[in-house]
């Protein structure tokens, strides 16, 4: 079953909005185990959509429309269905009539534009919309069909969950597709596409390498007769792929690095404090960014290097012998911090961010952790912007606090 | 002249990641006055892509691609165009040397597969990636030209930038688009779009208004046959904006609220530090984002509220007595890192991201600056979630500083 989403709306042609509904019914198809072939957006043109709706009937069995449903004259959605099928036009007067209803609730005098929102072809099924005037109309023909549904994502949600997604199970549907992603670090997408090459060509569960700021995902999806089926497909394929990526993966779905943080700092009544100096605070930020964060993160200090010896405990001599951008700088920096706010571990983050020179390249990174028992140093370099450096910087002390937690 | 943008990745059709580079690239589109007529997304199908490649060559004369030029099986781009024009591909050796360079200077050596990112036809110009491994390609035939760019966002975005944008303006654009931005803040879209009411329904220079995370910006654009001529329009609405606006602008065009305070501190020689609690080194962090704020950034303490009053020179009396969310609280912050680092301007940061109360309501943000000569409070209070909250108070602490500065 082949589904294809057209967005309807010059103002997404201008990027003054961005495409919400497009990527929910995205997210949403795959829990039908229905294939999702092309997105297309248009303007409010006629023309281009009836073309728009002529290409997607060649190639896909359901076609979802959003958007052009409105009252004026720029809503041309119903029309160019119209036209597409060679149908005429006319009002539904028992719309009409629930129109008139629905404004008089409100104490409103229906507005004479309103009428255009009451109007079907033949071969529609009007599907009712309970968060506003404009009605989804559902076509079905030759074993295909156009839904078109509203623009605003709260109406046009509301119109799929309650009755275009259960319909389109009734009548289309068989298999059921279930996906789980896993989160790597340090490890090149290149590299990993090398380990798992053999699974990104298998068909049924299709594997997938995706490039984020925190890592490569690996995304792993199955289409079965039942979710049961489906996630044990998925299930089997991540088992066989764990030992491959070993000790680079650090999460799944929707976890983060700092939640997954969080989590363990919370669960085993742990305290952290934090230094970094030319990193400017972004890992405090980060590890803050999770609700419950102020359970666990007692301090964070973020200190000019050129300042670094002066207070806190740090002692002076270490920085003037190996110098702020070394691991016995980021290691006085962790256990300084540890004894001073009195935490259960320590973590000092220095960095190169700007001005790199030859004995400190742009984009080195030290990390340093005591937890108490033992002090750890590690020293990375990362391309890109400032910006980038930063938040690498950042997700890598994040996950080598990880690995020595667990 | 027609343009139209095909987004490439499975990830998207899933509804993984939201299809940034299609909203950038059409809200770029219209500066160089280039009407934007479609956006397709495909998944990574070499045989779909083909497809909707030749729909476009048949509707468009820009067709720009983001997306698939990674180094991995499942990335298919360059195949696709290959295919598309019946062109054989072959490997740049240039490329290839230029990509080993890249991977030595990270004291890493290039994997296999990533040979395949050199691969060209005969009819590609290669497009340099300053910041990745990704080149892009600008194929131009029979007046249409395919431009593929690769999808993380910051590499295609550069590469727009930088290379892209200014070449198709030179072989593609007759009428020159100028635009410019202002940008504001503390004021709402609904009393913008009030006062600027007039100027929103003029078609030479067009007013735009869009939300963004540090306020309100108007974006004036003018066409006209010259640079000079549409800066000129451009000018003349922005001065009669200027006084209706007033002090609410804080900037514009590429500015931001931290590279204004940048800006400002080390050209007179002010050096900051901060100290915050709640809003968990986001301050910190966003000042030091910009080249050079660690001259006049010295220091950024990020302690949880409830040991406020331990250490820093603040004076536990203050808290105990106003508490650690008042004006008072948020004050002393700002004197004590001031006086305790010895700077020109201290400022205290404070705010409820999290569990709301009667007494202090969910967003509230309260902001202390002490610049030597005397002590400001501000309390605001800002609707959204943990991350919007906070995000809100740096800018909103910025906004206040920089007036101050002035």
């Amino acid at each position: 079953m082949k589904a294809e989403v057209i967005s309807i709306g010059t103002e997404l042609l201008l990027g003054e909005i961005t495409d919400l509904n497009a990527a929910y019914l995205a997210s949403q198809l795959p829990l039908l185990g229905i294939d999702l072939h092309f997105i297309s957006t248009v303007g409010d043109n006629r023309q281009r959509l009836i073309e728009t709706l002529n290409h997607a009937w060649q190639r896909s069995d359901i076609i979802i429309t959003t958007g052009g449903l409105g009252p004026t004259e720029d809503d041309i959605t119903r029309e160019a269905i119209a036209d597409f099928f060679h149908e005429p036009m006319s009002i539904d007067q028992s719309l009409v009539s629930q129109f008139k209803e629905l404004f008089k609730h409100f104490n409103m005098e229906m507005p004479e534009s309103n009428i255009k929102q009451a109007s079907v072809i033949p071969s529609c099924q009007v599907i009712p919309n309970p968060r506003g005037t404009a009605p989804g109309w559902w076509v079905a023909k030759d074993k295909h069909v156009i839904i078109a549904m509203p623009g605003p994502p709260g109406e046009m949600q509301q119109m799929w969950l309650s009755m275009v997604a259960p319909r389109i199970q009734r009548e289309f549907c068989d298999a059921i597709i279930f996906s789980s992603t896993m989160k790597t670090f340090s490890l090149s997408e290149a590299k990993l596409g090398e380990i798992t090459r053999s699974f990104l060509l298998a068909r049924n569960p299709t594997v997938g390498i995706y490039a984020k700021p925190d890592g490569i995902h690996l995304r792993i999806a199955a289409k079965a007769d039942s979710l049961d089926e489906a996630k044990n497909l998925v299930k089997a394929t991540t088992d066989e792929l764990r030992p491959l990526v070993g000790d680079y993966i650090w999460g799944a779905d929707t976890d983060t690095l700092e939640t997954i943080i969080a989590d363990l700092f919370i669960r085993k009544n742990f305290s952290l404090s934090t230094m970094e100096t030319d990193t400017g605070g972004i890992l405090a930020n980060t590890i803050t960014n999770v609700p419950g964060s102020l359970q666990f993160f007692k301090c964070g200090i973020v200190v000019n290097r050129s300042e670094l010896g002066e207070g806190f405990g740090i002692d002076k001599n270490v920085i003037s012998r190996y110098g702020p951008l070394s691991p016995e700088a980021v290691s006085e920096m962790a256990s300084s911090v540890k004894r001073e706010f009195n935490t259960t571990v320590g973590l000092g983050l220095a960095g190169v961010v700007e001005n790199g020179d030859a004995a400190h390249k742009l984009g080195t990174i030290l990390i340093g952790i005591d937890d108490g028992k033992q002090t750890y140093a590690f020293q990375r370099t990362y391309p890109g912007t400032r910006l980038q450096i930063k938040q690498r910087a950042a997700i890598a002390a994040l996950f080598e606090l990880r690995k020595i937690m667990l």
